[in-house]
Formats: C-alpha cells, sequence, structure tokens
C-alpha cells in the first residue's frame, strides 16, 4: 500500500468508540504514539476494526497545522505531535515543515510561507504538529 | 454555482443516513460513480436532501490522496477513484495530479512533491484518488 | 497560542450540540461572524466548552473554498462568508486568496492556479470563503 500522504503512522488499533455515523478510533502507533481517528461507522465494520488489530493512519501534510507554543489541552485537535522543525523548504506560495518527535517519528506539514515567517520556523526550533481526527485516515495491510 | 473546488461531481441522491450530529450522504454521480459525503444533520435538512433529488459533490484537491497499489477494501476512505494519471503539473513544493477514471470523470490531487516523486507518478501511470467522506461538500442546484 | 493557521477568529461559544462522537460547537466570534465547527466529544469535554465560555476557531487556508455567485441556501458547508477578494497571490502550482467580509474579518484560502484563473478572482472582486464545519479547530486561552 503506497500512498502521496506524507504521513503514516504504524501500528495496531487500542480502542474502537461507535457512533450512529461516525465510530472514533485510537491507533497505537509505533514509537508509543496515539493517533485518534474519526471515520465512518460503515469504514470500521468493513475494515473489521477492532482493539488489538495491527493498522495504519494516514495524514495529509495539507491537513497539519504547526504550533509553537503548544498546549495540547487548549484545542481541540485530538493529535499534537511535540518535537523539533527538521526542515523548512519554501515554495512561492506553501512552505512544508517535518517536525521530529522525540521518539524519532517525523510529521509533514504544509503551512503557507506568511506562517512559516510569522511563526519563525526554522531547523532546531520546538513546534508541534497539530491534525484534527477527521483528517486521519485508517487502513489495514490485510 | 461556481467555485474554486477542482472536483465537482452532479448526480442524485442516492441514501441519506441520519444520525444526531452528522448524516452520512450518498450521491450516484453521472457515469455510475458513488460519492460518500458526511454534513452536519442540519445542513442535510436545510438543503432538503433525500433520495432523488438532483445535487452535486465538491472536493477540494488539497483533500485528495493519490494511492498506486490501489485495494479499496483496506482503507477507510469511502471514495476510492481508480484510474489513470492523466498529467502531473510540480511546483516548488507541491504538484497537480489528475486523475482519469476509466467513464471519463477525472479527479484532481494536490500532493507534495516528495510524495509525487516516491510514487514515481507520470501520464499514463495507473493510480487512484481516495478522499474521506468529511471532505465532501455536497451542493444542490434550487 | 501562536499556529499556523491562517484563519484564527476569537469570540465565546454560543452552543454546543452534542452527539455520541462528534459535538456540533457554534463560536460567536468577534464582529458577529458565526463559526461552525464539528469536534470530537471527548474534546468539547476536555476543554469545557459550553455557551459563553471565551475561544476561538482556527481554519487553515487549505481547508477553504472561495465561490464567485455565492449562495449559502445551496451548499452543504455550515460557514459561509462572503466578501471582496482582498489580494490573490499565485505560486507554480496554488495561490492564495485573501477575502475581506464587509465587517473587516479577513479569510485566507489556497486554490489552485487553476481555479483562481476561471473564477477570474482578483483584488475587487465579489467573492464568498466556505468551510466545512468538520474544518474547524476550537481551542481555548485557560
Amino acid at each position: 500500500m503506497r500512498t502521496s500522504a506524507r504521513n503514516h503512522f504504524t501500528g495496531q488499533i487500542a480502542a474502537v468508540k461507535a457512533g450512529a455515523v461516525n465510530d472514533e478510533i485510537t491507533l497505537r502507533a509505533d514509537g508509543g504514539l496515539e493517533i485518534v481517528a474519526i471515520i465512518t461507522h460503515g469504514s470500521a465494520a468493513s475494515l473489521g476494526l477492532a482493539a488489538g488489530k495491527p493498522a495504519f493512519a494516514l495524514v495529509k501534510a495539507s491537513s497539519v497545522i504547526v504550533m509553537v507554543d503548544a498546549d495540547a489541552s487548549k484545542v481541540s485537535t485530538r493529535n499534537v505531535i511535540s518535537g523539533t522543525v527538521a526542515s523548512v523548504t519554501k515554495g512561492a506560495v506553501n512552505a512544508e515543515v517535518v517536525i521530529t518527535a522525540p521518539g524519532g517519528a517525523q510529521v509533514a506539514a504544509i503551512v503557507t510561507n506568511e506562517s512559516a515567517d510569522r511563526l519563525g520556523l526554522a531547523a532546531g526550533k520546538t513546534a508541534a504538529a497539530l491534525f484534527k481526527a477527521s483528517s486521519v485516515i485508517i487502513g489495514v495491510d490485510a
């Protein structure tokens, strides 16, 4: 399974909370990260998601927000990965920012150049990657 | 109705599954594609969505993921459109990838250049466009 | 709290509608804008969201669609902000479009150049910014 999603976390399902239309899925990724996803109940059922099942999570770089004075308790995003900026690659309008978490996991974000400048993003700076549970895709290998 | 959304599918509502906060809407698009959307129950009610009603679906190119060895049964994205890459247009950071489905429908995706290179995306290559039901906007013309 | 999200609206919570997995939150932003967000019930609970609580809403520019013949009754996006194009900044693939609402609030959108050209977006033109409730992040300062 190869996709364009820059962010790919492998691990196993830790919890499934079912709703009428949407389910909330928690994936415990290798390295200890916990990723929360909101997917339709139909998808969760057809993938056979249940605690302990190996699975992976995909997140597009364009769905990731970068925050520089992160306080996870203050925002609604269920996924907050704190770390250090590894690189900032600028285009004419957008910049790609890669953040490395303490355990070595990397998260790529696409932000506007204006935002990268305003936040003073540069290699070595402390920053966090935020993404909504609704931006996460869950997959299984078999 | 003219919007910046690169992907616009016209058709009619095939099903509405109601929840407390969100509804799941299935649109049967011209050419046979089925598009699944998650929208708030308030929106579905105010648009008067019901089976048989003409409607359209909008999807931003930045919400679309490209997959090169697609197996729709293995990912949670409700929308998987398989086809052939028609074009790849690169910028400094992002590339626009257009995929043509067998029925002629086209889907545009914005991915990072790194992803386009990693997947070897080029005109003629088999690929699929994936997008979450929560990334789909539903509209009606009257 | 400083983030890369180009769109940051401060105000107070006007309403919380609870579901099993997701809650629908309405924020009345300074200047009178009403922003609707879908967040997980777990997030709403941990943030202590209730009517009257000061809060803010974040929206990534890449989650915003631009419409030139806006009719809010015709699309499922809960958030439609009409105004005038303040600027269009083009890159190789994407363009950043800033729309100013009558009250002075500004919304930034990232769209493809192809879309900006097709819609004839230019400073002074009437346009609307649309974004889904599921694209909105809610935060609190304390």
